[in-house]
């Protein structure tokens, strides 16, 4: 066998390995038994160390070293050597024994935090983000950097992205941002939501949810939606790219907006082509471009008024209490915007925020600028800068997301990233299919699912994200395009 | 790590593997979308050759062997030790090209057995069959035996078990069953089915059946039922053991029967102690202890007055039209006996008949007594004579199973051993509990499981089938517990 096909088939069985672990994953936060939860943490531990140990064999160190080595590599292979080269050294570069430490204090800190939130005590939990910001800081040095050891961790999420590139793109947002929101709040009129209070049947929600990912061509062939508590996409093999989602009784617009959601991720899993897989090449660019697939089609799509007037018959027919509604009312209530203290809750416009002082503290902690024990006063500081409003308890604060408990410092970004980046494409979609309103007006997003399709998700994992996104959209990653959209759109909402 | 230690945790990585692979195939049988079937049958392969290997290593077979020379290994272990390496000699004696290229034919031949059943065309199956017998004859002779070649497939299925041994259950259980059949049909008067025509909605079925495992005491905290074409049950792993299940509008019993059927199987599974696990006897005896438990939910209680003297108000609730119906009646109608060309759909009286010719003609296709070619001439014969009637094509006769295609001989004496097993099991509890149809009648079926958990169920594979119903029932198994089950009971249905 020569190398190359030894290489792809190494990589096969990682990526088999890898199938099985997600089904299991899948299983675990959908169909199993409560009796079932034990027994599959044993599973999933020992399927997924086998599939580590695989990704971090010797073998494959070989195989990567000798083929970066040839001169005349075809140009999918030498990305395929770049980027499983890269996850390769990262993977080595973490011993196992420190690593099986932190896997453990992982699972402590994790616990430490529900418990911590539930009771919004962050004292309790203080001890645990403090290891795990050590851990992270080790990993840094580990993993090296040239400038900042932020850089190390971000590389796991945005391959190429720094905390200086960051800044720059983040400053000019954060300038316009923040007097826009004041100017909105004080001067724009809100449009009216009171026609969506009542009572919905979660069943006409999950069938309203299947057609919203009808509407946007998911196919149900190599994909299904099954109810989970949080949300989420998974690529269990070729062929299947599944959806979950959950409902609210009460909150009509929110299944529906998040099938949107995961339906952008998984048309971005089923749109790589299965050719990327042996190269190890068949996954997103980055967190960031896969999350920019999501929030293009929840929200410069789902959120927009030729959607909605297309799709305002089918919420009519699932509801006909909402069957009076235009396609103007239900676009206005589906685009409120509310400084509030929780992140997964917040609209297109403070969402942003919310990231950029997550990312502000997590580089100062990692610098040691920040005791982990000053984090809510900063908190505290930062919402009141960014969105005017302050958690009054830690639950509501500091401790709301889970990332910082599982020691995923870096990972933030990757939101923001993904809300610029989609905008960005968007606007270059507009550009090149002048059409476009029009095509979603008449129920043929098929259009722009086919453009994504050959700009973004038949490149698979070849480029870097901002390689991506400068090929794609003529420029690198600039927040313009966001402040562009959101300035127009709100301002128009808002009757500004 | 001592020997034992060493050898639990390398059957503990075969069940973790084995756990995986289940889910992957109850997946692939339930909610898998049609693009995943490719990829999936990838993934399967690949983490059953590993299973396989581990299985297979020479490390299990030098611990195996070491805990073999230990003179004080306690009963469990020593146990443990007899079973797991029965398997293991029993998988190391096909060599790996062999069983490769059998793989490859049984694929061959199933697909062609396909084709063949919808085209009812033996002549193009034949050589596929002629195939499939030549290896089951070199295996037989790789796997060895005493007396028979059968015997040594037979192992596979029930250990201990041999041909000789069936035919001495079989021919007292022939000679009274045939004339007893024909005694029925003849001068017997069929109970009413005329009110079970009609048309019965799908989800109330579906209900219906989740109220017949919730009435057999199926645990759904650690496990699920879900919908497929052919119902299966299987152990995903600890603390989850799923069934499945079908439904046709027009056969309102038919989801019924088979939701019981499976859901004895997975009592079966659900009682297993999980301390046998890393010992590898978490598992069911045999294949015809684990049908006997299926057989005895599904017969002697789902198909009993007392069982229907409690159930039939949820099938009136469910379907209102059958609510004037007595228990008497519908119990009745639940015991219709028919011969018929289709074992799937044979009756109590009549299924052992045509295990009983399967048997026979698996024997003399493996001794080479019998030709593939002169196998539709003998199924015609052996019908006629068993039960009377004769199929007038081939797919209703000889191509009826898949079992053959797939090289799977000796598995169908299971079948009849099951319904033996449960007659046998059935009238020693009966005996054991005296008050046990006022139990069922009273909607206290867990007196019947609470006994079987104990007899049959907390011993895992410790036992050989021959020995554990030797131990629970005080004989060797024998068919006369069968015989006056069946005599009895479809004498009154029948009115005698």
């Amino acid at each position: 066998m020569d190398t190359l096909t030894e290489y792809k088939a190494l990589l096969s069985d990682i990526d088999k390995l890898n199938s099985a672990v997600s089904l299991l994953q899948w299983d675990q936060r959908t169909y199993i038994p409560a009796g079932g939860h034990a027994g599959r943490a044993e599973v999933l531990g020992k399927l997924s160390k086998m599939a580590f140990e695989l990704a971090t064999s010797d073998r494959l160190g070989d195989l990567i070293a000798s083929l970066e080595g040839v001169d005349d590599l075809p140009e999918l292979e030498r990305a395929s050597v770049r980027v499983v080269g890269r996850d390769y050294r990262r993977n080595k570069a973490i011993p196992p024994d420190l690593f099986e430490r932190f896997t453990i204090a992982r699972v402590n800190s994790e616990s430490a935090w529900e418990q911590s939130k539930d009771s919004s005590d962050f004292a309790s939990f203080a001890p645990h983000l403090s290891e795990m910001v050590r851990y992270a800081q080790q990993f840094a040095e580990l993993y090296g950097y040239d400038e900042s050891p932020y850089d190390a961790l971000l590389e796991e999420y945005e391959p190429g992205m720094t905390a200086a590139r960051l800044r720059t793109i983040i400053e000019p947002l954060k300038a316009k941002l923040v007097p826009f929101l004041r100017h909105l709040m004080e001067d724009g009129s809100a449009p009216d939501t009171s026609f969506l209070r009542g009572s919905f049947s979660i069943e006409a929600q999950r069938d309203l949810a299947t057609e919203a990912l009808r509407a946007i061509a998911y196919d149900f062939d190599t994909g299904r939606m099954d109810d989970t508590t949080h949300p989420f996409t998974i690529e269990i093999g070729p062929g299947d790219v599944r959806v979950t989602n959950r409902y609210h009784e009460d909150l009509i617009l929110s299944g529906l907006f998040s099938a949107l959601h995961e339906g952008g991720h998984a048309l971005y899993g089923q749109g790589i082509p299965e050719t990327l897989r042996p190269l190890g090449l068949a996954d997103g660019a980055s967190y960031g471009i896969h999350e920019s697939q999501s929030r293009l089609w929840e929200n410069m799509v789902g959120r927009s008024l030729p959607f909605w007037r297309c799709f305002h018959n089918k919420i009519a027919d699932a509801f006909p209490a909402l069957g009076g509604r235009s396609p103007e009312d239900l676009c206005g209530a589906a685009n409120v915007v509310q400084p509030s203290l929780i992140r997964v809750e917040a609209d297109e416009v403070t969402y942003n925020l919310h990231i950029m002082l997550r990312f502000e503290l997590e580089v100062a902690l990692l610098a040691g600028d920040l005791d982990v024990m000053g984090l809510p006063d900063a908190w505290r500081d930062g919402m009141r800068r960014y969105l005017g409003v302050e958690p009054t308890c830690h639950a509501d604060g500091v401790l709301q997301d889970v990332h910082w408990s599982a020691g995923l410092i870096g990972y933030f970004p990757s939101y923001m990233l993904g809300n610029l980046y989609a905008a960005q494409l968007y606007a270059t979609a507009r550009r090149e299919l002048p059409d476009l309103d029009k095509q979603i007006e008449g129920g043929r997003a098929t259009v722009l699912l086919e453009w994504l399709r050959e700009k973004i998700h038949h490149q698979g994992r070849i480029y870097e994200p901002e390689t991506l996104i400068q090929r794609v959209t003529g420029e690198p990653p600039r927040s313009t395009f966001f402040v562009d959209y959101v300035t127009e759109k709100y301002g128009r909402v808002y009757s500004l």
